[in-house]
C-alpha cells in the first residue's frame, strides 16, 4: 500500500500532489465548529472523545483536507502532571497555581497516559475509525519549552518575567523542569503513536521570543531529547515555531523530518537552504485568506512555486483566523489541490 | 566641537565609549515616573509640555543614560490629522471611529504641527534646555505601515483584518491611506528637527508581521518616502521593527543611518552584514533585566563583543519592562560605560 501523500511528502518521496491542511482547521471559521462549541466549553470538547472526534472530522467532511489533527490543546498534557488548568470565557488558557519553585516542580508527576490522559487514546482510535484510511491523522502537543513557559507564568503572557528570571538567576531549576515535562512529552507522543498517530507535529509557540543562543541553551535539547525518544518507524514528526525564522538553523539540528514555517519566513531560501535534508511545511499568509478567491489562487501559486513539488506539506503559516470565511477556506483548499498536481 | 556619543556611532565615526539608552526608559519601572503617572493620564502627559519634559528627561538624571527621547506616543501624530485617540485604564490605545474606507482617508488632513501639535514642538525645547548640552536629544514617531495598521484597525490587535483585507482586495485604497500617511510623518519629523531633535528614530512595530515580499510592497516604499524628505544634515535617522531580523535586507535600502535590532536578531550577523553600510542598534534581551547584576554584565558583554567598537548604539532589543527594578536598569548602564571602552 502506498502512504498517504503527506506521510510521504514529509520524508521527501515523491508525490502526485502537494497535500495540504491548516493549523487550527478544526475552529471557530466552521460553522459545524461553532455549533458543538455552543453546547459544550472548550475543555469539555478536549475530554470527551466523541465530541473531539466530531469535531476533528469536520474539516475533512467541509473542506476536504488531506489530513485530520485531533481537536486538543498544546497544554492538555500538564493538567494531569498536576497543574490546574481553566480557560476562562474570552480568556486564554490559565493555571491558577503556576510552578515557581522546586517543590512546585517537584510535586509535579510524569503520569501514564493511558491512565490519566486515556480521552486522548480513545479520541484518537475513534478519528482512526471514521476516517477509515481516507487521509492520515496527525498527533500533537506543545513543545517542552512552551509548557514550562505556560507553567511558570500561569497565563499567556508576552513578559516572561518568572521563567526569565529562573534562566538568568537559577538556570538549574529551569533545568530541572525542563526535564520533567519533556520526559512527559515524550510518552504522551508515543501513546498517541500507539493509539493511531500517523504523524506527530510539535508546536513551540514560545520559542519565537527567543534569542538564537538562548534557543540552543533551553529548548533545543529538551525538543531534541523528546524527538529521539519517540517509538516512530514511518511516523514523521514536524516542528513548528511561530515567529522562529531565524532559528532554522538549530531546529534543523533536533531530528525532526519537516521544518513548519510561519508566513514571514522566505520559503524559497528555506528550501534552498534545509531542501535536502528536511520536508518543509507551510507557509501562507492567514490573512490570506481574507482575499478574494483570485487572490488566494495567486498566493498558493507563489508559496507552491517557492517550496517546489518535493517535500512540500502545503499549510498556513499560523492558525487559520476564527474569522475567515468558510468559502475562502474552501477556495484555499481547492487551489492547492488544482495548481499543486506533479507530473510523475 | 565634538558631537554627541550617539551622533557619531549612528555614523560609524570613532567613539571612546559606546552610547547607550533604553527605548521606553521615560516609563513605568521609574518610581519619578509613577509620581507623575499618578497625577496626569498618558494623553495628558504627553500633551503637556512641562510633565513630558519632565518624565523625558528622569532617565538621563536617574539612570544616567546617552540620550534623552522625548516622551510622546507612536500614534500622537494621527489624532490631529481626524483620528479621535484614547487610552482606556490598562487598555492599549484606540481609535472609536476607525478608517475603513476611501471617504474616511479623504476626510483625514496633513496637517501643520506648529499648529495642531505645537506642545511637541514645545516639550522638545524644553527638554534641549534641561539637558543644556549634556547628551543629544531624540524625536521619534511610527513609521507609516504602523500607523496605517492603527488607524485602519482601530486597536491593537493581532489578526490585521481589515488592513489585510484592503491589501489582497483594494490595495490602491491601502496605498491612498499610505501615502498620506507617510507626507504627515515626513512634515512631523521635520517639525522634530526644527525644534530640537538631533536624531530621529522610527518605530515600524507591525511591520514585523510582514513576510519580506509583502513589506517591499507596502511598508518599505513609505518608509523610503519619508527619510528621503527629512531635512537632516547631522541627524542621524535610526530604523525599529520588533520582529524584524527577516526584513533587514529590506530595511537596509531605505537610506535609514541605523538598523536597530530587536533581541531575536544575531547581531554578529547583522553587523557582518550590515556593519559597513549602517549603524547597528541594539539588542539586548529585555528580560535580561530580570537577572543579577553579574547576569546583567554577562549578557552586555556578550552584545558589545558582538557588535564591535564603531558603529555601535546599545540599547535593549525592545522597550524596557515595567516591572524591571530601577537598580537593574542602573546596572546595565553602568555595565555598558564600564565594559564599552574603547582604546583610540
Amino acid at each position: 500500500m502506498v502512504d498517504h501523500l503527506l506521510i510521504r511528502a514529509a520524508f521527501r518521496q515523491p508525490v502526485e500532489r502537494t497535500p495540504v491542511w491548516m493549523m487550527r482547521q478544526a475552529g471557530r471559521y466552521l460553522p459545524e465548529y461553532r455549533a458543538v462549541r455552543d453546547r459544550a466549553d472548550f475543555l469539555t470538547m478536549c475530554k470527551t472523545p466523541e465530541l473531539a472526534a466530531e469535531v476533528s472530522l469536520q474539516p475533512l467532511e467541509q473542506v476536504d483536507v488531506d489530513a485530520v489533527i485531533f481537536f486538543s490543546d498544546i497544554l492538555t498534557m500538564l493538567e494531569p502532571m498536576g497543574l490546574e488548568l481553566t480557560f476562562g470565557a474570552g480568556e486564554g488558557p490559565r493555571f491558577p497555581h503556576p510552578v515557581r519553585s522546586v517543590a512546585d516542580i517537584d510535586r509535579l508527576s510524569v503520569i501514564d497516559p493511558a491512565d490519566r490522559l486515556a480521552f486522548v487514546g480513545e479520541t484518537l482510535r475513534l478519528c482512526r475509525q471514521r476516517i477509515a484510511g481516507r487521509v492520515p491523522l496527525l498527533g500533537f502537543t506543545g513543545a517542552p519549552y512552551t509548557l514550562a513557559t505556560y507553567a511558570v507564568e500561569g497565563c499567556t503572557g508576552k513578559n516572561f518575567h518568572h521563567i526569565k528570571r529562573w534562566y538568568y538567576r537559577e538556570p538549574e531549576t529551569l533545568h530541572r523542569l525542563l526535564a520533567k515535562i519533556a520526559d512527559q512529552v515524550t510518552v504522551y507522543l508515543n501513546y498517541q503513536i500507539e493509539n493511531g498517530a500517523q504523524a506527530v507535529q510539535l508546536f513551540d509557540t514560545w520559542a519565537g521570543a527567543l534569542a538564537p543562543a538562548d534557543y540552543r541553551e533551553i529548548a533545543a535539547p529538551y525538543t531534541r531529547r523528546v524527538i529521539e525518544g519517540l517509538k516512530r518507524a514511518g511516523v514523521p514528526v514536524i516542528l513548528y515555531i511561530n515567529g522562529g525564522g531565524h532559528l532554522l538553523d538549530e531546529m534543523a539540528t533536533l531530528g525532526a523530518d519537516v521544518l513548519s514555517l510561519d508566513w514571514r519566513t522566505d520559503m524559497a531560501a528555506a528550501r534552498r537552504k534545509y531542501g535536502a535534508t528536511h520536508g518543509l511545511q507551510g507557509n501562507l499568509d492567514p490573512c490570506a485568506l481574507y482575499g478574494t478567491e483570485a487572490s488566494i489562487r495567486r498566493e498558493v501559486q507563489r508559496v507552491l512555486d517557492a517550496a517546489g513539488p518535493v517535500g512540500h506539506i502545503f499549510n498556513l503559516g499560523h492558525g487559520i483566523l476564527p474569522d475567515v470565511p468558510v468559502a475562502n477556506a474552501r477556495a484555499l483548499i481547492r487551489a492547492v489541490k488544482e495548481l499543486g498536481q506533479h507530473r510523475p
